[in-house]
């Protein structure tokens, strides 16, 4: 038996997290700020990553829009103990990841943007 | 006579520009989003960088802390058509730049973060 959309679409995450080392939890986010698929470790709040993920969403597009940058399509923020990162997935949707400090970002956004083309696709 | 603080900052903004081509506009801009030096052609509008600037640093810092990713050390934010990229200079004020989609990216923050420690100096 075939598994559920959404079943497929965690694993998919599951499968980035294992590509690029260094991502440590990972959410497919609709534009709204609602939780489509995750897969966050026990100490990581679904409802803290979508508020947050939406947030960044609007207020990327914004910035983006705003100072001549056409519509987004990644955002990274880097804190002193890691990387929270966004790209979008479709119109409707944005995949964000947190990573450790020590993560490769080149390799991190190649696999981000082969998960999100693949989850836009999921999505249809 | 040794230049005005405010034109030493302007040129250090200058400076970077030219260091990292692809860099087409750049402000020094306090935390409460007061422009205090800027570099920009006559197309981007001060106010609306400074607004942006500091909306964004209130979200990056919330968002890093509430992820747990620590304090805010830089963002970027990826447009169809090129980059908006932060950094923080000290604890009072952040570096905004923009640059155009085919700028090399490592290349532009290994800049940034040069002329934000020198800005850093320049503000004690």
């Amino acid at each position: 038996m075939a598994n559920s959309r959404a079943e497929q679409m965690v694993a998919r995450l599951r499968d980035m997290q294992v590509a690029s080392a260094g991502i440590v939890a990972s959410a497919l986010v609709s534009v709204d700020g609602l939780i489509i698929a995750s897969a966050l470790p026990s100490d990581v709040e679904e409802d803290r990553v979508s508020a947050m993920s939406a947030a960044m969403l609007s207020l990327g597009e914004r910035i983006a829009l705003e100072l001549g940058r056409g519509s987004l399509e990644e955002v990274y923020i880097r804190g002193e103990h890691g990387y929270v990162l966004l790209t979008s997935v479709g119109s409707d949707a944005v995949l964000t990841a947190l990573a450790q400090v020590e993560a490769k970002r080149g390799l991190i956004f190649l696999e981000m943007r082969r998960a999100a083309d693949d989850l836009a696709e999921m999505l249809e």
